[in-house]
C-alpha cells in the first residue's frame, strides 16, 4: 500500500498536493445516522488556519470544505464521505527560483530519490497543506468518539525552550491563547521568542501534549496494534514530529519499578505514569501523549545545499512560512488521535 | 484486525501465550530462493535468551525453533514460513496465588476489561515470551535486508540512569558486553545498579538506541506510512516501550531551524539531526532511533492493588523475573526494525 | 473495512452517490512517471456513456473527469490520483413518488436493513453511476498493464437469449457494434430483442466475456488471493453480476480429467480449458472469463412490493433506465479486470 | 500481501505444504468467551477425510488437530488461535519419478514460473492438503455464526453429469450419502460413474450447492466487498473451482426483469432468484451458491506434457488420488462460506 490511508474500520484516505487544484479526504467506516454538516467540519479546519499571530504564515488558505458524498439530510448514510477543499490563493511563482534546489530539512531530496520526479511546487504531497484533510476527517472521528464521552484536547507544552508548568488543562485556557498554550505567561514568553526568531530569519521547535479524557478501558489490540503503537504511528506520521512518548515517556528510563508502576485501589489507579495505557490497552484513565516538533525547515537564513544535478548551492527561502509548527499542528495532533480512537472503538465493538 | 500481524508485503503474524504449549510466527511475503535454516534463526533467538547475568530471568526458555513450512532444501519457496517454539519448562504454579489479583504495571487489568476473561498463567499473550516469535521472524527479515547491504544494530544506551557517551558503535563492542552496551565502563556501572535493584526487590528502566547502516534513500511511503511512523509503531508495540524518537528526537523542541536542518553538500548531508529520515523517506544516511523502556513491572517489593472483584489487595511478585528489559529487549528492537525495513524494501520494489 | 476500496498495491477507492454533487475515485499505488491525462481517462469513460441505442438510458451523464492530484506536467508522481466527475443533469424528482417504496431487484430494501437510513435518490451508492469511478480508475490500471503488453477486451457474448458463436474476437469488430458485440448478425438480433423488451416495459439479461491477451505467466498469489479468486471478486462486485466462470467454467462439471486437462507441448499449452489460470496463477495463455448479468431491475411493468412501513404496494418504475446492462457494463468489466491485473503485476514485482 | 490470509475482522492465515512436517492455520479476530475444543474442530475435519468410498484417496491423513493458543479452560480468550495438524503418512517417493515433469492441470508449471523454484513433493502449497487448515478454521467460524442462528450446508448437486433434482435439502439426507448427495438414487448413479472413471484411469467434475439458512438481512458491504463478491472470492480460491454463481446464476442471462426480480410482500420475498443477496447485501432469505468443480487433474491415463527443461514428455500419474473432488471439497466450501459470514457479522457489529 502506498501509505495514504490510515485506520482499519474507520479509515481515512487523503489526497492532494499543496499547489494542485484541491486536496481532500475519503472517510470510510463512519456508522450511519450521525449528524454531520460542512460547518461542523469547517469549525475544526478554522482552528488550523493561519492567523494574525507571530508564528503564522500570511498565506490565506480558505480551506472551505465541501461534503461530496456519504450524508443525506444532515446525517451520515454509512457510505464513504468525500471531503474536498479547493486550493485557493495558490501561487507557485515563489518556487520557480528554487525549483532545482533541494531545501534542507524538507522532503525535496527524498521524494526525488524515491519517485525520480521533482514536483517543485511548494511541498507537494509533503506539505503541511495535506494535514487540512486530516483535520477534516478528524472532525468526523470526533463525532464518533464524543458519542461515547471521549474528549481529545491538545496544547502547546513547550515552544522555543519555554515550557508550561503542569496544571489542570482546560479547553477554555487553550482557546484563549494565540498559541494554544493554556498558560498566559508562557504564551507571552513564547510569542516573544517567535518574534526574535522571525527577525533573525530562523524558526523554532516545540512540544505538543495531547490529553484524552473519558476513554473507556479495553480499547487497543494486543501485540502489534497496541493503542500506544497506533498513536505513535499516527503522530510520528505528521510532518516535523521527531518523537512520541506516552505517560512518563522517556523519564521511565531513570525510574525504578516501584516508582513507575501505578498502584491500583478500589477507586482506581493512584497514579498515571503509564499514561492511560497498559500492555497496549486503555486503562480508563486519561491518555497522555507528548510529541516533539522540529523547527519549521523553511528559513530565510542562508543554508548550504545542492541542486538536482549535485552541484553545491546556497538557499534562502522566501515566501509565506510559519516560524513554528505550533500552534497549527495542534489540531492536526487532535485529529490523528481522534481517528485512532474512533477506529479502535469500532474494532472493539466488533469483538463483543 | 486483531492486531497480531505486522507489515504489508513482508508480513509477520505471531501467536501463543507464555504458558501455553508453544508460540510461533507465520512469515508471509518472503521472496523465494533465500537461504534460510533453523540454525540461522536459532542464532538470533539465542541472543535474547535469559543469561547468567544480573538482569536476567533464571527461567530456562530453550526457544528451539522449528521451520514447519515455506522452505525446501534450505531455500525459501515463496510460501508462508511457519515457525514454532515449544514452551518448555512451563510452570504456572507460581501464578496460582495471584490468579485473582491484578499486577500493577502489567496488562492483567486491561486484558480483563477488554476480553472479560482472565488468563492468569504468566503474562499470557502480553508476556515478553511473545517477542521470541518476533525475533525469529526478524531473522528472516534480516536475510532480506542484508542482501541489499542494510545492517541493523542496537545497544544499551542507558540503564538505571547510567548513560553511554556517544562514540563509534561496533557490533563487536556490543557483543562483548553482558548488557549489550558497547562501553565497558558503563557496562560495569549498569551491572552494579542492577545488582542493587535486585537486592532491594526493585527493577530499572533504560534506553535502547538502534542504528541502521547502509539503508538506500527512497524507502518509506509518504503521509501515513512514513518510515519513521512505521518504525514508531513497530517499536512502541513492544511491551515496556513508552517513547520513541528519531535522530535528534525530543531535543529538536529546543533547536532552531538553522541548527536542526541538515545542510547538504555534493558529498552528502553534513549532519544527521533528522536521523536518516526526511518527510518520512530515508535519506541514505544512518537511521538513528531511541526507545525508552520502563522498568520491569514484576517486582518483589510490596505493591497496592485490587483483585478481580474490586477488593483491595497487596502483592509481592515472586518467580523468575528479569530486573530490566535490557539487554533482552535489544534483539527484539533489532527484529522489529528489520521487519519494517524488509517490508518497505519490497514495497519500493513494487513501485519502480 | 467498509468495502469501498479494491486492491492491495494498486488500490482504488470510490465514493459518491448517483444523485449527490459528484462521484470519484482515489487511485493509490500507481508508479511515478506514467503518462496520463484527463483525455486518456475521458476516452474510457465515453465508452460507458449512455448512447442513442435501444438499450441505453436517455440520461445525459457527461462524466467529464478531472484529475485533482497525483500528476505533474502530464506524468504521474507516485502520489494518490484523485479523480472527480460532477453529477450534472441530476434530477431526483422522479424518485419522490417512490421514496418510501422498495423497488424489487434493487438494493433499496437491503440498504435500509443495513444502515437504518433510506437515501431514496436514485440508487444512491448502489447505482450503476458508481461504476463510472471504476472505469476512470481502470483507465489508469490500463496504462500500467499495457506497458507490459497486456490487453483486456470484453464483449457482449449473449443478450436476451441471443448467443455469439465463438470466433476470433477483435477490438474493431466490438467497436463497430452498438452493443459491443463482435458479430453483426447477433447484434441485429439483440437490438430487436431489446426493442421488444422496451415496448413491453421489461428488461433483459446477458453474458459478457472478457479476454486478457499478453499476460505473462506467474501472476496471482496462491491460496486465497488466486488470480481467479480476485477476478471473481472484482466482477461479482459489479451490480447485476450473478455468476462468474473461468475458462471452461460450469462445463467442467461434465468433463473428465482427460478432457479438461490442457496438455503441454514444448510450444506451449495445446488447449485452454483452464482459461489461462492454473492453481490461481497465470499460465501465459489468454485469460478467459464470463459473467452473467441479470436484467435491469427497473422496469415499467407493475410489480408487487412493500413500503418502508411493511405495507403492500405496487410499483411501476418510470424515469431514465436502460433495458439491459449490456453494453454499458462491458467497459466496467474491462476496468475491474485491468485493476486486478495491475495490482498483481505490482505484487509480483515486489517478490522477485 | 502474499495471499495466505482471508478476512478482515475474522481473519484466517494458513500455512504448510502437503509433504512438509505439518500444516496449520492462525485464526485472528475470534471474540472471547466462545466454547471451542479440539474435538469440535476434529469433527469438522473428519468430514473431509478420505473414506472408503469409490471417489476417495486411500492416503490415511489422520488430520489430528491441536490447538496451540487462544483458548483457556475450553473458551476462546480473544487472542489468535493457532491450529496445527502434523502430516503423518507422508511419502514423497511417488513423486521422485515425476519431479522434473509438469503435471497437466496442476500448479506445477505456474508455481515454477512464479517462484523460479520447483518443490516437487506432491502439490506443495497447491495441494488439497492445504484445505484441511481451512476446514479447521471454518469450524471456529461456524461457532460464531451459529450463535446468531446461521446454518451453512452444502451438498453434491452434480457429479459426472448426474444432477440432483431440486427439493428440500436436509443435513440428515446429506450425511446419509457416501457422496454428500441428499438424493439416494443420484448417489447410486454417481457412485457408478465414479467407478467407471476410476477403471478407465480418468476423473470426473461436478457441482456443489451451498445453502445458508437463518442469515439476518444487512450483511455485506456495498461496492467492492459485497457479500456475493466475497463469497465468490472465497470459493473461487478453492483449487479446482472454475465457476461460482448466486441464486439463479447464469440462468439470469436468459430471463427478463419481470421474471428475475423477486416481488416483495408483507410476509417477505415471494421468490428467491437473487439467492438471498441484493446489491451485495443479504436479504434475510436463504443464500444459494453453486460452484463448478473440475475433474481431479491427477489421472493414470497417459498425458502429453513437458519437463522443466522444456522437453516433451509423457506422464501417467500413479499414487493415492481421488477420482473427484466431490465429496471432499464440500466441507471446504462450507468452511469458506462460514468464514465469510463470520467476518461480515463482525464487520456489521462494528458499524451499529
Amino acid at each position: 500500500m502506498s501509505g495514504n490511508s490510515f485506520g482499519v474500520l474507520f479509515k481515512v484516505t487523503t489526497w492532494g498536493e499543496s499547489h494542485g487544484p484541491a486536496t481532500g479526504a475519503v472517510v470510510e467506516g463512519c456508522p450511519s445516522g450521525i449528524d454531520i454538516t460542512e460547518s461542523d467540519i469547517q469549525k475544526a479546519l478554522d482552528r488550523r488556519k493561519p492567523g494574525m499571530i507571530a508564528s503564522s504564515s500570511p498565506r490565506k488558505e480558505e480551506d472551505a470544505v465541501k461534503i461530496l458524498s456519504g450524508t443525506f439530510l444532515g446525517k451520515t448514510t454509512g457510505t464513504p464521505i468525500s471531503l474536498i477543499m479547493e486550493n485557493k490563493n495558490v501561487d507557485s511563482s515563489a518556487y520557480e527560483e528554487i525549483k532545482d534546489v533541494f531545501r534542507p530539512g524538507h522532503g525535496d531530496y527524498t521524494y526525488f530519490k524515491k519517485y525520480g520526479i521533482r514536483d517543485y511546487r511548494g511541498g507537494g504531497r509533503a506539505s503541511a497543506r495535506e494535514t487540512a484533510a486530516r483535520v477534516a476527517a478528524g472532525a468526523i472521528a470526533g463525532k464518533i468518539i464524543s458519542r461515547e464521552g471521549i474528549e481529545v484536547l491538545a496544547y502547546a507544552k513547550a515552544l522555543g525552550g519555554i515550557v508550561v508548568i503542569p496544571g489542570r488543562i482546560s479547553r477554555e485556557d487553550i482557546a484563549a491563547s494565540s498559541l494554544m498554550c493554556p498558560d498566559p505567561d508562557a504564551t507571552r514568553a513564547m510569542e516573544k521568542k517567535l518574534e526574535e526568531a522571525r527577525r533573525s530569519g530562523d524558526s523554532l521547535g516545540g512540544i505538543v501534549e495531547i490529553i484524552v479524557r473519558g476513554c473507556p478501558p479495553g480499547l487497543g489490540e494486543p501485540v502489534f496494534d497496541k493503542m500506544d503503537a497506533d498513536l505513535a504511528k499516527a503522530l510520528m506520521g505528521i510532518g516535523s514530529v521527531k518523537g512520541v512518548e506516552i505517560g512518563a515517556g522517556f523519564q521511565v528510563a531513570e525510574m525504578t519499578g516501584s516508582e513507575a508502576n501505578d498502584p491500583i485501589a478500589p477507586t482506581g489507579f493512584l497514579t498515571n505514569h503509564a499514561g492511560g495505557i497498559l500492555a497496549g490497552i486503555t486503562t480508563g484513565q486519561d491518555i497522555i501523549i507528548r510529541v516533539a516538533c522540529k523547527p519549521i525547515a523553511s528559513i530565510t537564513k542562508v543554508q548550504k545545499t545542492i541542486d538536482i544535478h549535485g552541484n553545491p548551492a546556497e538557499i534562502s527561502i522566501k515566501g509565506r512560512h510559519d516560524v513554528a509548527v505550533i500552534p497549527r499542528i495542534i489540531p492536526v495532533c487532535e485529529a490523528m488521535v481522534s481517528i485512532v480512537l474512533a477506529d479502535h472503538l469500532l474494532r472493539q465493538k466488533a469483538m463483543v
